[in-house]
């Protein structure tokens, strides 16, 4: 570590140095970084690009009296190391450790804890607006990327802080570049402010050029001055912003740390809605990462030297099989369609938008439009697949409401990362869209319990057109590369609403959802040797529910087990049990018991995924244990007795 | 009905009409909405404002080859009226008849069933972007409110469309007043265009300047050259929209109906986005309207010669209460503050908003922006109200999840039109919020059985300081308003979790949310007639459940019936359900059956609010039903034995 860097213990540390050490610091940091993350994995990029403005930011602002909302929070490691975390920074992202984005919980620097884009600019002008009421002093600075700037949100509230007139500053840090390249028409005004350094430099002729004028009649005199006027914002760049009611300054070098600083404590004086327009280059000070950003965005572990990121043994991912299906579907139908929203590599479909580009929509980070652009597409007669994560298609519940699933209309959601993400943690977590997909009427929900199985799905659900269809599937590796029995099982044929039986068993029913089948399965087998005999159902839909099945094996069994990695409140397992519920009748006097297994009712943090799962009942050995001591329970004897209690209670002997 | 709207049975049958009999048959449409809107009630202003653009656009234009998307669909009488559903239009809003948006299953005329704002320039862009890629030579039109275009779904989709650059026209509808006054830059900047007429005048004037400019020196001709091209962008209004690459056409005087022809007939040529600046008047042709354009955005019936509102009997409304208390909760508490998202009027925030004008935020249509602000106000130490209808809350389910509930904040969510709405159907019913509410971790989510309650419920959740809470409560009068023996009983004091025991039984018990509470005790009322004995619960918390309450009737009762007023999937009666199971061994072998009774899962159409809730089964009527049935079913013998079958099994008797 630096030696300026070791003695910055709080940003009132930074606001010590001189001006002209901020350089030297930035690079300490920057050095620290990449220390880190070549070892943990995680965001680079955008962290690297953001240091020297958070130097300049730190030494202009007094957090927490101030406040800094940054927007997504995955550029935060200079602030977190700047803010009291420099020792704890090793932890970054490790369970338990610093998470990888802004949090509440680490620290009174990080007003909020964030991960999805383009908040930052409605939260600090609430803050504002409180400051306000308040009479509280302090200042509000939203640093926001080019990207998030332009979803719905942040745009709503530019139209709002230009109306409140409150004092906020929004530091618009432009990279040119998101996860993907930026898209949309707004990202190429940017682009032309950017290269049209005329501006400032005409503002000084069109002044001289104004004097020289003949000023003849008083019309012409009138309109020279209508135009002198008119000029003023004419020639500064900026002027979307200045009709929405901000000052706009800018474009200025985001690696400038001096010059930064010079602004910063001038705007820091100003009242009402600043923006500033910072230019930053992502992955900066490292060649490596500024060569190729895109590459660069996040990385697993790497050698630093080099950039080589170490080698793991290569792995089939679920994303993987969607980019490869979706291709494939796409070359054999002209009407299949692509939307993702700033995610094309995430999503797995940067092949689709090389092959297809005409059929390809990145609309940027905009997931409410996308949906609803996507219910256009199919209104038209194409087949839009919409590759959403599931975290950020909460963003778009609405719009799969009212504008899909209203309009009866064929719309294919494919949500990667659903369930726990791992290092990303609560931001990025997709636990919560069986609960707000299973709710909406008419709509197919599904879930594959491998990579064979996903594409198996794709291709069921590309040409499904009774109304919208989801498939979910989680982050990593297909399940069949675990190997196991299971994995040599081809999946049975899909028909809707049709679940898939894996195995007999007439002890205990085991109901699992996609990424939990392969557990079911195995817990299946560490139950066998146990002598319980488990039946082991791949429910494939969660929405239709199989129910024939599901209500036959409730008859057959004493005890049924759902298994889904979601949020408990109102999942998979509340509709097995509002099926069984509602068709009590059908299943007559002996009804089983019923164990929902699912992740609990609040947050959950980063750490790994298999690790988080364990320790939330979602591992075969947890599934074993929960059925062997529901057993126990409701027969009142140990099961160690093997078979005996079946032997002795007939589903007759249990009938009222 | 006029003599040329006699002759209208479709679009083409204005197409044979000369420009110059337009005037006329729009106020033939006048007269006839007018008629059939004072005896059906509705939509009122903004319909009447849109007559003659209808009359323009039907006239250029030729659905459903072309697309015309209408944005909200609270405008669409006239289209209707042309469109084949000019006699049907006498049923408008009523049971069965039509309805009273834009309405896919009422015409291929009607591209989308539409209610929200915002959403047409997306569901356009899809129809224009598929046109493209299937050669399909329609063109797409999106008639848009000045109100909805600045929500982020279309500023989303403007920044997407100028980006494609697919043939779009937008008919930006500027009517200089939403439900609401508009607030927003943005709407500034339209109102900028309009206060400047100046600008086409301006332009030639200036043109003539340029010429007489002396051209000296190189320098000074290249200056003279940009600021040529310059001021092409400054002197047209709307650079706004061209920067996002539309090409704007504008402003136009929207009733006058030849000269929106002549321009609809070019911008028809043109390829690309375009957008077409139309000034209208709402209520135009109805003077009583046009004096008070806010009173008259929808209305009941009314008289047309005098503008009076027919009476009905005075009621105190949820609405009422709601704005009532929040004004005395300001009063009382500095720290208050008040948002709403262009609905001031409907959620009854008017009289707060007079007496608290710094403690109220009307944030326009942006319901994510405002739900992330009152997190930025929550934050730093005030006690936000987000009124925002149940339906379109739902466009927050991202920002509640992530901004609010994720950072712990108490924002107190306040929820009206929960439930059935009535004559506004599909699009506007808030039947899912105890869906997408209760699996919000940390939420704590209560209904009220009446006014008093509510009242009760405002000042506890004002106050209430751990993360977030919300109240959902339905459409219309106040519960106590019916009278009945539970409207002479005051609402016993309000705790955490803590349901209201309001009947003791101990054959059955209704456990009921919110606006079922005054059913179930009428329900338990008739049971009592039949010797059967219901325990009825006001559960008031929704989450937390009152478990041990539950639990504890569970036991007590052989039959647990639970009743919502929202959608069955995932909602109130699922949580009880997991309570239930999660419980069971607490509960013992004398499991009780359970009914959920709940809104069906499909989207459910207008018609009276209490004909549709008796029709799925939720009238006292209905549950008298339902638990004698059910009674039957678990013993076997008829209920009209009486008591019998108490004396007969007790709960022991009952067990496994």
């Amino acid at each position: 570590m630096g030696p300026l860097l070791e003695r910055i213990d709080s940003p009132d540390d930074v606001k010590k140095l001189q001006v002209s050490e901020l350089p030297q610091l930035a690079s300490e940091v920057r050095e620290y970084i990449l220390e880190v993350v070549s070892v943990n994995g995680g965001h680079l990029g955008a962290a690297l690009g953001a240091v020297d403005l958070t130097l300049a930011l730190h030494y202009c602002f007094s957090t927490p009296k101030d406040t800094i909302v940054w927007d997504v929070g995955h550029q935060v490691h200079a602030h977190k190391i700047l803010t009291g975390r420099r020792e704890a920074f090793r932890t970054f992202r490790k369970p338990g450790g610093l998470s990888g984005f802004s949090n509440k919980d680490e620290s009174v620097h990080d007003a909020f804890t964030t991960g999805h884009g383009g908040a930052s600019i409605s939260t600090s002008l609430g803050i504002a607006a409180a400051n306000k009421i308040l009479k509280h002093p302090g200042k509000v600075v939203a640093v926001i990327g080019d990207a998030s700037w332009v979803s719905g949100m942040a745009l709503e509230a530019m139209n709002h802080a230009g109306h409140l007139k409150d004092d906020l500053i929004v530091v618009l840090n432009d990279n040119e570049m998101s996860i993907s390249p930026t898209v949309g028409a707004l990202s190429k005004y940017l682009n032309r402010i950017l290269t049209h350094p005329v501006y400032n430099h005409m503002r000084k002729d069109i002044e001289h050029f104004m004097h020289r004028i003949p000023r003849v009649g008083d019309r012409m005199v009138d309109t020279a001055k209508k135009i002198d006027e008119g000029l003023k914002h004419l020639f500064v760049p900026g002027h979307i912003f200045e009709e929405m009611g901000f000052r706009y300054f800018g474009p200025l070098d985001g690696h400038n740390i001096e010059g930064l600083v010079d602004i910063l404590d001038n705007i820091r004086k100003i009242h009402g809605p600043v923006l500033l327009h910072v230019v930053t280059k992502k992955g900066k000070g490292y060649k490596v990462a500024e060569d190729n950003p895109q590459k660069w965005h996040a990385s697993t572990p790497f050698c630093v030297e080099t950039g080589s990121v170490h080698k793991t043994a290569p792995v089939r991912t679920y994303t993987q099989v969607f980019g490869e299906v979706a291709s494939e579907l796409a070359a054999a139908d002209p009407k299949i369609v692509a939307i993702t929203a700033a995610m094309c590599d995430g999503t797995g479909l940067v092949d689709f938008s090389k092959k297809f580009p005409d059929r390809f929509f990145d609309v940027g980070i905009a997931e409410e439009h996308g949906v609803a652009f996507a219910a256009g597409l199919s209104k038209a007669g194409l087949k839009p697949l919409v590759a959403i994560y599931s975290t950020f298609l909460q963003r778009s519940h609405d719009q799969i409401l009212h504008d899909v699933a209203l309009q009866d209309l064929p719309v294919f959601f494919c949500l990667d990362r659903a369930g726990l993400v791992g290092e990303d943690g609560a931001t990025h977590n997709g636990v919560f869209d069986l609960a707000y997909l299973r709710k909406v009427p008419g709509l197919t929900l599904m879930a594959p319990r491998d990579g064979r199985e996903l594409e198996m799905m794709l291709r069921y659900g590309a040409h499904h057109n009774k109304g919208p269809i989801a498939v979910r599937y989680p982050r990593g590796a297909v399940a069949e590369t675990q190997g196991g029995d299971l994995a040599q099982r081809t999946p049975a044929d899909l028909r809707q609403g049709k679940a898939e039986l894996l195995r007999e068993g007439s002890d205990v029913t085991l109901l699992a959802a996609g990424s939990m089948v392969y557990t079911a399965y195995e817990a299946a087998e560490l139950l066998a040797r146990e002598g319980v005999q488990a039946c082991v159902i791949n429910v494939r839909f969660v929405k239709p529910l199989d129910e024939q099945l599901i209500l036959d094996q409730a008859r057959r069994t004493p005890l049924v087990v759902t298994m889904e990695e979601g949020n408990i409140a109102g999942g998979f397992g509340g509709a097995v049990l509002e099926l069984l519920e509602s068709r009590s009748a059908e299943i007559g006097p002996a009804r089983p018991e019923v164990r929902v297994l699912a992740l609990p009712d609040r947050f959950i943090e980063h750490g790994r995924r298999e690790d988080l799962l364990a320790e939330h009942g979602l591992s075969a050995q947890a599934v074993r244990t929960t059925v062997l001591t529901a057993l126990r329970e409701r027969y009142g004897r140990g099961v160690s007795a093997g078979r005996s209690y079946r032997e002795g209670q007939t589903p007759e002997s249990r009938a009222v």
